[in-house]
C-alpha cells in the first residue's frame, strides 16, 4: 500500500506540455487528471457520465448552449452527464478533471483533439 | 437543468459549526463535502471505497497504522479502501470530502461522532 499526500499546484509544475492530461490520483474508478491549457475546445457531451472541473490555477470558461460558465481559481463546477459543453481557455490555466477512469475528453464528438494518453505524475 | 459554479472557500465561509458535514455538489453517485473541523477523530475504516480529503483551509494530519500524512492547503490525498486512519485536526481546517454518497465519517467504527445529516449548501 502507498499512501501519498499531492499538492495540485507542485503537481501542475512539474507540467511542461499544453493539452496533455497526467494522472494525478485514483479513487475507485476514478481518475484525478491535470492538464494545463490556452485552447478552445470542442463541444461534446459525455453520454454516460457528470464530468467535474476545477481551477487550479488561472480562469477559463466553460460555455453551455444556454449560458457560459466563468470559472477562476478555486472554482469547481459539475457537467451533468449528456450536456453539451466547450471549455475555453483564453489564457493559460491548470485544470483538475475528475471523471470515471477511460472518459474522452472529447466525449461523443471525437476529432483530432482526442487524447487517449494518460501518464502518471 | 440547473449547472452553477461553487468556490469551495466561499462556500466554507458560509459553514459556522464545526463537524457537521455539508455537500457541495455531487458527481453522479459520489457527494462532495466540506467540513470545518478541530479534532481529533476516531480510528476508523470503509470496507467498500477509496475516500479522498482535500484540504482547502488550514493543515491536518491523517493518522495511518504506519505513518503520518501531513496535509497543507491545496493537498490531496486518497485513502484506499480498508485502510485504517484517524483524521487529526488540531488547528480549524476546512476539509473537502469526495466519496460515494451515503459513506458514513467513522466508517465501521461507528459510536458518538457518526453523523448521518448532510445539508446542501
Amino acid at each position: 500500500m502507498d499512501v501519498n499526500v499531492v499538492n495540485l499546484k507542485e503537481k501542475a509544475a512539474l507540467i511542461t506540455e499544453l493539452h496533455a492530461y497526467k494522472r494525478i490520483a485514483g479513487m475507485n474508478d476514478y481518475d484525478f487528471k491535470l492538464v494545463k491549457a490556452r485552447r478552445e475546445f470542442v463541444w461534446h457531451r459525455h453520454p454516460d457520465t457528470d464530468e467535474v472541473f476545477y481551477a487550479v490555477e488561472g480562469g477559463f470558461e466553460i460555455h453551455l448552449r444556454e449560458k457560459i460558465l466563468s470559472l477562476k481559481e478555486g472554482d469547481l463546477v459539475v457537467i451533468p452527464k449528456n450536456v453539451e459543453h466547450k471549455p475555453v481557455c483564453k489564457d493559460l490555466c491548470t485544470v483538475l478533471l475528475i471523471e470515471p477512469r477511460g472518459t474522452l475528453n472529447t466525449g461523443d464528438a471525437g476529432g483530432a483533439l482526442t487524447d487517449t494518453l494518460l501518464e502518471d505524475i
